[in-house]
């Protein structure tokens, strides 16, 4: 592993100096031969299916499944990649702190990711081309039921570079076995980030054994706060948005919190919206008092994923912004009111990496905030925070070209000073 | 130990929503009781000296001792802070995603902090002007030898505190024992950021072992590459300031590595700088062939701290790039050449925080980049990298304010378009 590790690290330092062209040359024609090889790529993703269609859920093998037009949409999801700015040598700043003392900081890829992700075949080249695309070597483990297709997209990728001259051999490399994920965890010297999707227990587990950074979010307990002032028929359509729409990804709601004042009326409402659309409501006690049929909450933090939603009646905003920042996981969290005072306050207090008045939880997503690429969510404060596009793939240095100055001449009674010139 | 930190943790969220008025105020007050209490503190560290007299270096008891000229430079240093731009609330972008619905992206404070540090009594205070500006709360844990005079310090934070109305008690909390400062790093869910500084040895552990970021480095390991196109009498001058104007701090020079076609000429000239100014020099096989007395080398990655310095023939860039790639702690690296080319290649290919040319490797610092105020200096890649200023206390969160927006009318086969509108 040490080996395999140590050569992704020489081949990221040799892609980080490569110039923008010839890794968007790379990319194009990636695209390019997932074009010519789909049969390579189709017959190697039915092995898959083959193999893991028993174990399976149909949800799951739809996943796994690779089609035309799942190509065409990872082709045409690589040249978006290509058409994005260059984010490596972006200057930052510049300060001049004396005559001939010229500070710049200036963007540079992170150096090496270790990147672990399901068992969707689409994700792999949308990983490749982001990490290409920021200068990062990467480290990928993808779900075991894809190996086959996860091996025939690398394999892509090994006759893409030997077609280039110049370009380093093996800035990407597949590993299998989930032990060898934890084994990657102590290389910090090779590894510089981690980035972990899939199960909320993986990624917990991940976050708390690496020895490396890691950047993502393990949970998605998203609350929508209906305040008094909310405009109802609004409010259940945003509701209805947030937790129904898709209610299996993180950004989608676990817990409407409402208002006692507007409780009596607005609750039956909530009611009828859930019966509807086959929404099974858990409550606190005085929903239950308000409802019999509304079971009662387990645990205020659970992610359900599901068609399922916890319903609490609050005292008022005090309330809900206690709650939201005990149970959130600090993901999204979104209020619905019209008192402008009242929003303010909430966006203000509440800690999370996403908060929004009226509008659903579910637009808290890298392409929906325009990012062009999303690299994943961050619930950690570090680094980056909320969705993250190619930016947080990157980190900058500083770069000082001096003309002989030493510290000396800049201390005590006769010091030179800094003049701290800041360039716009 | 939880029930203090989670006391910091809500403290540090009322302190998170006051205006930079009130938080400069207290800041005002702060620099002004201390002015006041000048006897209670120097009683204090009176009290810390007689009982580490016996046991400390005579450096160290230098380092304790609080005098009216430090006190005077404490109270300076909090007004400066003061005078430094309010760095919470900054619009760091604003998009429009449609007609309504607008995002911004707001810097706000980390959080909590843990920071650890060593037993200078001027840093206490330093440490809670730059927290408090920040917005951040903390929790803080002094050297021993200093502990009446930090207790001394947070007293008066107290003072200021209950002078204040409206102010949160306990932002600042002061933990004692070594053991508590590894309890601290178990709480992910009441500190952001663990800020270490002092022996290498701690920090290293403490990263192994924190489940919470860490912010800092554990080595400085710096290098001067002299290539062949130096001028000689340059090239010394800036060596001798690099190693020797302060040997203990982490931006001094340890190894320098030197172009074996200037080889012959340019180590005799160093051998005797080295000998004027005290400079022990360990080298190379190749130095020793050149001059006997110098002993080998036995690790490249000492950190010596004091006036030992490693010296090494290399025969060009590359192998200077390579053993600054593998050896350098990513502190600051310097090249120093006339050669324009190999300056610029130097410059992108070492992968440090800090890569100079032509100048000390002492500039390496966030007082002499122009930041106001230090927090430190990071050799991580992740959130902030080389020295920081306040900007590294802050993190941001992403503020979307709707008018009734759902995601389903943005999919499917009727969607309505983002704008994506970037405002400057």
């Amino acid at each position: 592993m040490k080996e395999i590790l140590s050569n992704v690290r020489d081949a990221a330092r040799k892609l980080a100096l490569l110039s923008p062209g010839s890794r968007n040359t790379f990319l194009e024609c990636f695209a390019e031969k997932i074009n010519l090889n789909r049969e390579l790529l189709l017959n190697a993703n039915q092995l898959d299916l083959k193999k893991n269609g028993a174990n399976l859920s149909s949800v799951l093998l739809s996943r796994l499944k690779l089609d035309d037009v799942k190509l065409n949409q990872i082709i045409d999801g690589i040249r978006d990649v290509v058409k994005l700015p260059d984010p490596i040598g972006k200057l930052l700043a510049k300060t001049e702190l004396d005559t001939g003392l010229i500070l710049d900081k200036v963007s540079v890829p992170i150096g090496v990711l270790a990147i672990i992700f399901e068992s969707r075949p689409d994700v792999i080249p949308q990983i490749l081309s982001l990490a290409l695309k920021s200068g990062n070597g990467v480290v990928l483990k993808g779900g075991s039921e894809a190996t086959e297709t996860n091996q025939a997209f690398i394999k892509i990728v090994r006759e893409v570079e030997n077609k280039l001259s110049d370009f380093p051999s093996g800035w990407a490399t597949l590993i299998e076995g989930r032990e060898s994920v934890f084994e990657v965890l102590n290389y910090p010297e090779y590894i510089d980030l981690v980035i972990p999707r899939g199960s909320n227990a993986l990624v917990k587990s991940i976050m708390e054994k690496s020895q490396i950074p890691v950047m993502g979010h393990s949970d998605g307990i998203c609350h929508v706060y209906v305040h008094r002032s909310a405009e109802p028929k609004e409010a259940l359509r945003i509701i209805l948005d947030s937790k129904a729409q898709y209610p299996a990804v993180c950004n989608a709601t676990e817990t409407v919190l409402i208002d006692q004042v507007i409780a009596k009326t607005f609750l039956p409402e909530l009611v009828i919206l859930a019966n509807e659309n086959k929404i099974e409501l858990l409550g606190c006690k005085n929903c239950q008092m308000f409802d019999p049929k509304i079971s009662a909450v387990e645990n205020w933090s659970t992610e359900y994923g599901d068609l399922r939603m916890a319903i609490k009646i609050v005292e008022g905003p005090k309330e809900a912004v206690e709650h939201i920042n005990l149970y959130s996981s600090h993901h999204t969290d979104v209020i619905l009111a019209n008192d402008q005072e009242i929003i303010e306050s909430f966006l203000q207090q509440v800690d999370s990496a996403s908060v929004f008045a009226n509008c659903s939880s579910r637009f808290s997503d890298g392409y929906r905030y325009g990012f062009g690429a999303e690299v994943g969510v961050s619930t950690g404060k570090l680094h980056a925070r909320g969705p993250v596009g190619l930016e947080g793939l990157l980190t900058y240095k500083y770069i000082m070209r001096g003309s002989g100055q030493v510290v000396k001449d800049y201390v005590g009674k006769e010091a030179k000073k800094f003049t701290h010139r800041i360039f716009s």
